[in-house]
């Protein structure tokens, strides 16, 4: 039997999968501008972000309408409030990028010439973790979203070990100390990129299976 | 007339109360802890959290339960969907605490002696921040929520000048330049306390008028 609320509920999947996809954007340029030190693609993720934003209001509202006129029940609910949670999270991810952004101007414009190795290799690991938390969404993946979890320790490794050389340069590299702290303050960022797709990962695992799992915890 | 949901919002209301005044007593920990250089109330804070951490997983429950056999309409349904938001901000809260006394039992640890004045000052002004947004909750009154998105600003020049301040303390006093680092790191997380203030503040002035002043909008 073909359900309203079940149109509905894919229309609330395309509205998340399309922030989604702005949000990978967004990162996308923040990357390269970082990266490749092109402050064109930094200024494009404050435009992406608007959107993000825009967004963000317009899935609100379309969860609330869905709750209010269909009333749904278990997995249903379950999917509608793990959308709002991970829409809360999408929102703040395009923030992150905006705060990287910024910085990473501010980097450019001293014509900052740190060794980008290591932050090459945290913005491909966060990417790749924000990527694998919208994937086990579309694909309602329990255990990829578990699988996902994992992932966080890679991350905070990078943070670590970008944490510690950029102490050790701001030491030895005065001059450029406002250079270094600034690797730091972008690691941060993407390590916080990474908690919120963490958050996404928990999310998906309470809509489609109903078990809690944050905190260590396994409430059904 | 007596409605069922009354007394069951009647009880979100005092969980989601009982989880700020939580959130109050981690920072009030952590506050003291770093500024009188206290390690037992930084050790405090993790016990907190713990608490916290359970709470919320209570809350969202309790709001599942309420949606699923209330089907809740229009300002009921409000008031539910700000409290699940305002339930994350404050684990978020929770979290930040927690970092801020990490930092704090390092410095400690490093017998510190950098001034406290600037951090004191803005402690102070994050708690009034996180303070004001619960009380706006408790009152359910949105012009006290539109006058917490104001006190954002000065936590904002806190961190701005800290930040400032300790990186000229870096240059000069490079033997210290981790407990300057620090300070840095933990305005940070105090800056982050006053921006989930905010959101607690938006969540207050959905629930009890209908408006959506998140990102300057203001769709009813």
């Amino acid at each position: 039997m073909d359900r309203i609320i079940d149109s509905q509920l894919e229309d609330l999947k395309k509205l998340t999968l399309e922030m989604g996809g702005l949000v990978e954007k967004a990162l996308a340029s923040t990357t390269t501008g970082v990266l490749k030190k092109e402050l064109a693609q930094l200024k494009e993720v404050h435009i992406i972000e608007n959107k993000i934003n825009e967004l963000q209001i317009q899935i609100d509202n379309a969860c609330l309408q869905v709750l209010a006129k269909q009333g749904p029940v278990a997995k249903d609910l379950r999917l509608i409030l793990s959308i709002i949670k991970i829409n809360t999270d999408l929102e703040r991810m395009g923030d992150q990028c905006v705060n990287i952004s910024h910085i990473g101007r501010e980097l450019i414009e001293r014509k900052f010439s740190n060794s980008l190795q290591d932050l090459e290799l945290m913005f491909a690991s966060s990417r790749a973790m924000v990527k694998a938390s919208l994937d086990c969404f579309v694909k309602m993946d329990v255990d990829a979203a578990e699988k996902v979890l994992g992932m966080d320790d890679q991350v905070d490794a990078f943070k670590k070990k970008i944490n510690q050389t950029s102490v050790a340069n701001m030491k030895t590299d005065i001059e450029h100390l406002q250079d270094h702290l600034d690797f730091i303050l972008i690691a941060r960022n993407l390590e916080r990129l990474g908690d919120h797709s963490t958050n996404i990962a928990e999310d998906v695992i309470f809509a489609f299976s109903g078990k809690d799992v944050r905190h260590g915890s396994n409430d059904q």
